[in-house]
C-alpha cells in the first residue's frame, strides 16, 4: 500500500505545462553554448488566448449570468438543468449518438475537472488500466494517484498517416492481463493523431469482449483539418453506459480562463463523478456554466476560420522542423505537434530548460507523455509570425546542442 | 483495502444542500399530516445571494480580468503570483501571523476545493484523523474517501456560550490512538459556535505535543457578531508548516457563484496541494481569481452593514425556536443555526422532505454533520421576512410531527 509521502512523489509538476515559471534555472547556465538568442518570448506549453480570442458573446452570457444571481450561482453538483440539456442535444447531434440530458451530463471546472472524475469513479487501489504512449501527462498521474496500475499500450504515430498507429495486439494484451478500463485522447495529446474508423472499432470489439469501461478524451475532436474523418468512440456500438466521452471548450473555443469541461454518455459514471465533485469543487463556478450556450452555437464560420489559421500555422511548423530531418507527424486535428530532435549532448530536461532562457522559447518535455525523451511538445495555437520565428530557433538550438 | 464499489457507496449525496431537486418525494406524503401551507420557497441549505449581493465591483475585476487575456486566463497551478501577494498580506493582517506569498497561498476552486486538496495531502490509506461532530459534513466523507479513519471528538455546543465545547479529553485520546490530523471548522459548521482563546490554546498544546497537523476550516471568520474575540488557529504559536487555514469569499461575501477559495499557511501541505491540483482542476478559473483582489478590501462600512443585517436574522430566527423550547446555540459567527428538533413520529430524512413538500422549506438534515438525528441547519442569509415566515413553518410542522 502506497504511503502518502509516495503517492505524492510520483505526482511532480516541475515540467508541466505553464510551472515553468517555478523551476530554477542556475544550473543550466554552465551547460549553455553561444550566446543568447533574440525574439519574442513563445510560450508553446499552451495556446495564445490573445492571438486567438474567445468565442464571440461568451463574456455576455457570463454578464447575464452574474445578473440573473443566485439561481445561477447554486445549480445542482453535475450543472445547471437548463444548460444540460442543451449541451445534451448538441452533444448528441456532434457524436452521432444519443445523449441523456438529465443523467448523461455533468459540467466540471475544466477538461482535466472531468478526467480527474471520470479517473476517480472507475479506479480503484490495485486496477488496471490501458494508457497510450504517448499520451496526455495527466492520465498516468492520476491512474497513479489512485493506486491503479498502467499497462502501457504503444501508438507508433510516425508509421502511417491513415491510422494513429494503435498497437491493438498490446491494447489486447493489457484487457487479457486484466485491465477494465482504457483511457485515451483522440486526437492523440501530444501528437494530433486521429484514430482511424478502423481502430475505433477495433477498440470498440476489444472493450465489448473484455467488459472495459472506455474514457474517451475528444477535447479537440472539433479542430479537425482537411475535413479528417473522425469516429466518435461512443458512436462506435458500445453499451451507453461503457464509454464515457470528455470535451471542452477550453482550447479551440479559447475558453479555458473559465475552466468548462464535460463528461457525457454513461450514466453511471457520471452518478460517481457527481458524488465526486460534491467533495471535491462541489461544482463548476455558477457564472460560468452559462458560457456553454454559447458552445457548438458560435457565429456562421467562425470555426472554420478558426481551422483554416490553425491549419496555415501548422504547414508552417511542421514544415520548419521536417527541413532539419526532425520527424514530425503532420497533426490531422487539434493544436498539438510533437517533434522528433536529433540526438543531443544535454539531457532533454536541460534542453527544455535552454530553449527558454537562451531560445525564448517554451516546450513541454515529451518525457511527460511517457517514454519519449527525444521529442517535445508545442501548442501551435499562437501568433503566427511568432510561432514561426520560435520554431526556427527551436531548430537553431537543437543544431546548437546536437552530439 | 476498499473496493471502488465501497468507495463510492458512502459518498451520498441525496441529502447534500443543494442536492434536493433530485430527490423523488413521493415515498412521504403518505406520512404527511395536515394540509399543505402557503409561503414564498425558501432554501435555508445556503445562503441566498439575491438577498445578501455579491461584493461591489467584483464583477468589474472580473471583466476587467477577461479584457486582460492570456495572462490571466493561464496563471500557475497555485494562482497569479500578483494576486497572491495581495492575499498574504491581507491575510496576515487578518490572522495575525505572516503569510509567505510565494510558498504560503494557494487559490483554489472554492473553500471546497481547499479542503479536498488539504485532505488529499495529508491523509492516506489507513491514517487516524480527528474530526468533531458535529462539524462540516464534508470533511467525514473526504477522510473516508482518501481511505483514512475518523476519531470523533464531540462538541458540546448547547453547554456553554463562552467555549464552543469541544471535548478536550477526546482530542487527546484522538491523538494518543494515533491522528496526525485534526480538522475542523471555525466558526464551527453548523453550529455558528466561534472556539474560545482557551480552546485554541488547548488544541495547539495538544498539536505540539503530538506533532498534529491541523487543518483550520475558517470560511466564516470575518461574519462575528457583537465583537466575539476570535483566535486565529495559526497565530496560536505553532510551527507554521503545521498548520493549514481554509478560508473563502463565497459566504459572507455572497461570491459562490465565482468558485474561489484559499489554503494558507503551510508551504509543504500547500506544495502537495499544488501537485495535486495540477491533475484535479489545473487552477481555479483564471479570470475568476481576479475577483479576489475585492477581498478585505470592501467598501467602508460594507462588512459591518452586512453583519448587521446578518445579526437581525439571526435573533428572529432563534427566538422563533426557542419559544417553543427547541434548544438552539446563539451562532456567535457565521450564518448557520443548528436547532434541535423534538422528537418526532417521522425519521429526519422523511421530516426533511416533508418540510420542503408540505411547508416550502429547505433545510439539510443533522445527520449530515455527524451522529445529530434530532437537529436541522439553516443557514439564515435570506430576505429576513421569508426567512421569519419559514422560521414558524418548521416550528409549525415539528409540533404537527410531534410523537
Amino acid at each position: 500500500m502506497a504511503s502518502i509521502e509516495d503517492k505524492f512523489r510520483t505526482l511532480g509538476i516541475d515540467n508541466a505545462p505553464g510551472q515553468e515559471v517555478r523551476q530554477n534555472a542556475d544550473d543550466v547556465t554552465r551547460l549553455q553554448r553561444g550566446p543568447v538568442m533574440t525574439g519574442t518570448l513563445v510560450d508553446f506549453s499552451h495556446g495564445d488566448v490573445d492571438a486567438f480570442l474567445p468565442t464571440p458573446g461568451s463574456f455576455d452570457e457570463f454578464a447575464e449570468a452574474v445578473a440573473i444571481g443566485g439561481r445561477q450561482a447554486y445549480t445542482e453538483y453535475r450543472g445547471a438543468a437548463a444548460i444540460r440539456a442543451e449541451l445534451a442535444a448538441d452533444l448528441a447531434s456532434f457524436t452521432g449518438a444519443p445523449v441523456q440530458p438529465d443523467l448523461g451530463v455533468i459540467i466540471t471546472p475544466g477538461t482535466q475537472g472531468a478526467l480527474f472524475l471520470a479517473v476517480a469513479a472507475t479506479v480503484g487501489d490495485g486496477d488496471k488500466v490501458a494508457i497510450v504512449q504517448p499520451d496526455y501527462f495527466a492520465n498516468r498521474k492520476l491512474v497513479e494517484f489512485f493506486g491503479g496500475k498502467i499497462m502501457p499500450v504503444a501508438l507508433d504515430y510516425l508509421g502511417s498517416e491513415e491510422e494513429a498507429g494503435l498497437d491493438l495486439a498490446q491494447l489486447r494484451a493489457a484487457f487479457e492481463a486484466g485491465a477494465k478500463t482504457f483511457l485515451f485522447s483522440n486526437p492523440n495529446n501530444p501528437t494530433g493523431a486521429v484514430y482511424s474508423a478502423t481502430e475505433i472499432a477495433a477498440i470498440a470489439d476489444l472493450a465489448r469482449e473484455f467488459g472495459v469501461t472506455v474514457i474517451a478524451d475528444q477535447l479537440y475532436s472539433r479542430l479537425r483539418y482537411e475535413n479528417t474523418a473522425y469516429t466518435h468512440m461512443r458512436a462506435a456500438g458500445l453499451p451507453e453506459d461503457q464509454v464515457l466521452t470528455i470535451m471542452g471548450p477550453s482550447k479551440t473555443e479559447s475558453l479555458s480562463g473559465y475552466r468548462l469541461g464535460i463528461g457525457f454518455g454513461s450514466p453511471s459514471i457520471i452518478a460517481r463523478m457527481e458524488k465526486l465533485q460534491a467533495i471535491v469543487s462541489l461544482r463548476a463556478a455558477g457564472y460560468n456554466q452559462a458560457v456553454l450556450k454559447t458552445w457548438f452555437r458560435e457565429p456562421a464560420g467562425w470555426m472554420d476560420e478558426r481551422i483554416v489559421q490553425h491549419q496555415a500555422i501548422r504547414d508552417d511548423i511542421v514544415a520548419i522542423f521536417r527541413a532539419e530531418g526532425m520527424a514530425t507527424r503532420v497533426p490531422q486535428a487539434g493544436s498539438y505537434v510533437f517533434p522528433t530532435l536529433p540526438e543531443l549532448a544535454v539531457s532533454l530536461a536541460d534542453f527544455v530548460k535552454l530553449l527558454r532562457i537562451q531560445a525564448q522559447v517554451i516546450v513541454t518535455p515529451g518525457t511527460e507523455f511517457g517514454p519519449h525523451p527525444n521529442s517535445i511538445r508545442l501548442n501551435f495555437s499562437q501568433d503566427r509570425n511568432a510561432a514561426v520565428a520560435a520554431a526556427h530557433r527551436i531548430v537553431q538550438m537543437a543544431k546548437t546542442y546536437k552530439v
